[in-house]
């Protein structure tokens, strides 16, 4: 299995993406409210690209360091969907402004405070979206009354302009069931919406209502006055998105290809892709890591550099993966994978194609 | 808190550092034992430098990108252990072995194969240490009689030599009080020496008996017939180290500096630090993320750019650590962290000195 590509490796199906870019790009449309992909699910500006040509109205990003390498590919329209504060940060967000329109969210009059000073610095007011804390309890207050208030307190800071509220309902990644799914995403798009008509009714309307990760972002969607949808893992999904329904292993365009490097006993497999391929995330949870065709093997843990694995006893032989086989491993969390990654191989029709380099790897600041 | 960084940020302590690994060589100089520091903690090339100028007698590598990285630096005697296997590696590994002593760990007549191929091919058989399951089940069979095999097999295999045994008792950071760890370090070096004893009775003499973790080393290296030991957390310790009683907070050496970027409730502080620089290694377990001198700060849960914490009941309040508030984190495993960063940034006496480039970082393959 792509034996030009040494072990182990990231590999990038990219008919698998192109679906997933086109399908998120159709739920969009049919609802009509604007796509905004996440970019930290691949970190790689062809992919925001493709993403952008498909009907993206712009990106998404967490860190100024991701949306200057996306700005340096001609990327124009960036949500910065993290409170920046601090004067280098400021600085470096006055540069990216002249080269992209750039929105910024947060959740305290702290950081909007440095924002407005920036804005009046560069007589540009800075378009904010307020962060609304519908259960994830991150960032954000609750909705209604107390996130109005909020709301108000920014908007009357020089040099800020609210332009909208932004969630994201990451407690859905936790649901037990499609029914709990669903209310989520309902309750995700509902909450702004109500929230933003309160506000209107004190004086500070606001056009954009910004919700939605990928198991959320189809139903959210569908909300009345919801106008953005800010999925990221859908390019690949995971693991975690097979759980959850939104996604299956033909759905998932992001694997690790990893060889076996040892056979201690016949019912365990030594992978060469650990913690440093996969990251700890999730790790341990049934199905966690899915090994592509093998159902009978299954990751039992992770270190570092390797992957324990275990056969089921109907296939617990030697001659059953030894030495030297490839596998291709599903993760249970894309975004952080990418970020262990320098580069990609991308592969197409089943064949290895080119290497694209993950160009926003490591931008932690 | 060093104002001329910019977080998140990695941020090394050299004094801290400087301590750990002039202790840990008199470790090995008290017992007689060689120590060869595993320098996936760090990946600098610098740093391994400082261990060896300290009395290390080598380094041990787990990928020989990391192997290249410091051959480069000038690192002369290597251990791999890690089974290295396929054509490509074995080129790179024949490189390799021209400019520094190379040796490799393995649990394979397979993996041996390869490596013979290689000593064949360039008339010097390739010196390989036999990995031994001391209880960690990961790579390695037991000790004893299966591993005397394996050693036998192994020995017969031309073009390699078996130098010794090495194991890693990984299972020792699961320990449960210090009786155990105590326990599960003289079993480790035993059992290999007793396995040594049955080899060479069986007509092959092992000269290198390689073992210990960081928490196991100490008392590891005090087994008569070890010869050798692996440490590589000591450099930096974790809160791992610390709930294991081998470090406390003040001979950690490598922590991440964040900022709070989020107050929205009187006791909820949000970070700008997630998974992005922490990794998801020991979510959630009691202490796991440590804030230096904060002991009323509590992690609550780690997304990738955010950290989400608890102040105590008497300290939650908004005056405690507004927006812009700087805190330092003791990760729970230092290793994989490292590996998220390009750069680190070096403190000695409480000011900033330098930056040192993560070398090795991102070196899978």
């Amino acid at each position: 299995m792509y034996p030009e590509i040494d072990t182990p490796a990231l590999v990038i199906d990219l008919d698998v993406v192109r679906a997933n870019v086109t399908e998120m790009a159709k739920v969009a449309t049919t609802n009509d409210v604007g796509l905004r992909p996440h970019i930290k699910t691949h970190k790689i500006p062809e992919l925001a690209r493709m993403q952008v040509e498909a009907g993206a109205v712009g990106i998404t990003c967490a860190k100024l360091g991701e949306a200057e390498v996306m700005a340096d590919a001609g990327i124009d329209d960036i949500l910065l969907a993290y409170p920046i504060w601090g004067e280098p940060k400021l600085r470096r967000l006055a540069a990216l402004r002249e080269r992209a329109r750039v929105r910024v969210s947060l959740d305290s009059p702290d950081v909007a405070a440095g924002l407005g000073r920036l804005g009046l610095r560069t007589g540009s007011p800075v378009e904010v979206l307020v962060e609304v804390d519908t259960g994830m309890h991150r960032l954000g207050r609750p909705p209604g009354r107390q996130t109005a208030d909020l709301v108000a307190e920014i908007a009357a800071i020089p040099g800020v302009e609210v332009v909208g509220l932004l969630t994201l309902a990451g407690h859905a990644y936790r649901s037990r069931s499609w029914e709990e799914l669903l209310e989520i995403s309902r309750r995700e798009g509902e909450d702004l919406v109500a929230t933003a008509e309160l506000c209107a009714r004190e004086g500070v309307e606001l056009r954009e209502i910004s919700v939605g990760s990928t198991p959320t972002a189809r139903y959210a969607a569908e909300v009345p006055g919801v106008t953005e949808i800010r999925p990221g893992t859908y390019i690949f999904n995971d693991t975690t998105m097979m759980r959850l329904g939104v996604a299956t292993e033909e759905t998932t365009g992001a694997r690790v290809l990893a060889t076996v490097v040892g056979r201690p006993s016949p019912e365990r497999v030594v992978l060469d892709a650990g913690t440093k391929c996969l990251t700890s995330d999730g790790l341990g949870s049934p199905g966690w890591i899915s090994a592509v065709g093998l159902p009978y093997l299954h990751m039992e843990f992770l270190n570092e550099e390797h992957g324990v694995a275990r056969l089921e006893p109907g296939h617990a032989n030697y001659g059953e993966l030894p030495v030297g086989s490839r596998v291709r491993l599903v993760p249970s969390h894309a975004c952080p994978v990418l970020n262990l990654f320098d580069v990609a191989h991308v592969v197409e029709d089943g064949e290895v194609v080119t290497e694209l380099r993950v160009a926003a790897r490591g931008a932690v600041r």
